[in-house]
């Protein structure tokens, strides 16, 4: 039944769209980090990705904008995408790529050149339901760190060296941010003072969470400035932006037990 | 007796030759994608070998016209050669390497500068025979089709994602050339107009060939023009030159069994 | 009893430097080469290590001296370090790194920048004790011979291809300098005359070592002149400047027994 009513959408629906190789591989594998099939929303807006890991210790919602296409067409509809395959379909183009959704066949014809697939898509209803919203609840009173997705990705390394999960957190009273991992005999910290963040909001935050997860997020990020929203045992949100300003993943991150 | 006639016509053998070390090094890649160990013919025009896969499904036949040596001297004979303790002797060598037969201690002399190896010679008459001829038949009727090297490894390389086999074919009303692969739930596509090929003569052709074989094929070729022959269920023909044209490799691999 | 006294020891201690961090990295991959854990000299004109490899085949002495380092104080005390855990506390380093000696938590202090790791000694009684000297003995007459330890490592790598042993040798008559090692149908061979080398005291010289260690050596060795001494089923010794040289390094290596 389900499959029926998704074959019904997607009979009327209409998605072309035609985008640079390398904007399409930075999506593929920003949502690669946590999930192998996802459900891909085509609003005539842009598209859309939310997911959640098997574990559901992590989600992402990923925005590529319509403006970050060289051409876009979508009436609206949601199909399911494997990953993997995509990724591969992606790899051997070089230059701009067109998608467009067949119906008919149920594939996702990518093209770059004379290079050409058609790849069958999953029922979006055998997909793991994402969450409604992956962002900072309102009501919250989080933190507000912006740094280098550099120094992030070199702080996990560090404390992937010593432990399996690190300690995120922020002094309001110091002003200061603070990564801390520490394993049988040794241990890592990063202290920074607020004042020498690209961006810093106190907020008393104090979480623990998984080094693996922090490491799968952090390959992910761009070099430049990410935005963090942390609190006390509170997820991590890890935001950046995509395609210029066109599009923009965010991160979520379930903390941990804390070990008491 | 073999053995004894194998020493008898090296012991009356000369052979002496210097090139570069990259040129030698890409002789011996070519072979080593189909064969460890070969015959070579050490000819006064040049070497040549003729060796086919122990599977039987590819052979390959390599000429280095003596012009691809800055020295060539040889009376004429033919010799074994592992072809993974050749490249070992190879890989140190920077520069020119010089080769020689010694045939009152069974060697070959490798030496490059100062560093030089003495490789024990396999009898020839242990090494698989080669076929006659690794060349289209005269009488049939072939298309020729014309590409890059690059293009060629990229669309082998698609179809690897998806399938352990793909099809070439030549549609001759259409003008045109295809490559196919398919799994389950994917298909690749490459469909190029013969007329936007550097070269291009339409006859039938449509065969399945292992992917297994032709990306060990398209590791060797160069990124440059590359010509192949095909026809329908017939043995594919890949031919490409070698040392600015003073040696040539031919590859042929046998078509598989189409499924019905 | 060890314990305490190592402890006491350090208690009085103090020991803080600053120095790059890619000479610092250069150090522990130097050590890092025969052993997981050494004792380190930290003494008021630089530090020392002196470490054997657990099979007692082969040996480090490695002296940084105060002027390879930016800033240098020591009273004078030994500490166990662990080495792979320091080569992670450097390995997110940039630019340079500040070590310190914090007796009353047993640690050494790593920081670079704002990134900051406290590693835990181990106690230098439970580290296998050093010889007491790593040099050649001053009444043996060995040969020397200087060569590029680029030249060194393209040998090692050739006999690797071949042998688990290779054969080092000087002849005093022909005054000439051999690499050979051989398998069961192949040889290699580098000869060189003295005159053609660096530096060449002869003597004479024929030593079988294993090709394992020479390769872990020679994976440290600068791309420059590197100094040997060798003499008949004698330890080979090989030495290098560190730190533009303010630092030096030296290895010996035990010959194997000869198979007669």
């Amino acid at each position: 039944m389900a499959d029926t009513r998704a074959d019904a959408g997607e009979a009327s629906a209409s998605f072309r769209a035609t985008a640079s190789a390398d904007r399409l591989r930075a999506c593929v594998s920003a949502l690669g980090a946590l999930v192998d099939e996802c459900r891909v929303e085509l609003a005539p807006e842009g598209l859309r990705v939310r997911a959640m890991d098997p574990a559901t210790v992590a989600a992402v919602d990923l925005r590529l904008d319509r403006a970050a296409f060289d051409r876009y067409e979508a009436t609206g509809t949601t199909v399911g995408l494997a990953l993997d395959r995509l990724e591969e379909a992606l790899a051997t183009a070089e230059g701009s790529v067109e998608l467009a959704l067949r119906p008919e066949t149920h594939t996702l014809r990518v093209a770059s050149g004379d290079f050409e697939y058609a790849l069958g898509l999953v029922d979006p209803s055998a997909i793991r339901s994402p969450p409604d919203a992956i962002a900072p609840d309102e009501g919250a009173d989080l933190a507000a760190v912006t740094l280098s997705g550099d120094t992030f990705g070199r702080a996990v390394d560090a404390a992937a060296g010593l432990a399996d999960h690190l300690t995120l957190a922020v002094d309001p009273d110091g002003e200061r941010f603070r990564v801390e991992a520490g394993g049988d005999t040794d241990e890592f910290t990063l202290d920074r003072a607020g004042a020498d963040l690209p961006g810093f909001e106190a907020r008393e935050a104090d979480s623990v969470l998984s080094v693996d997860y922090l490491r799968a997020v952090a390959r992910e990020l761009p070099d430049g400035p990410v935005d963090l929203r942390l609190g006390v045992e509170h997820p991590l949100y890890v935001t950046f932006d995509l395609a210029d300003g066109d599009g923009r993943v965010r991160y979520a991150v379930a903390p941990r037990l804390r070990r008491t």
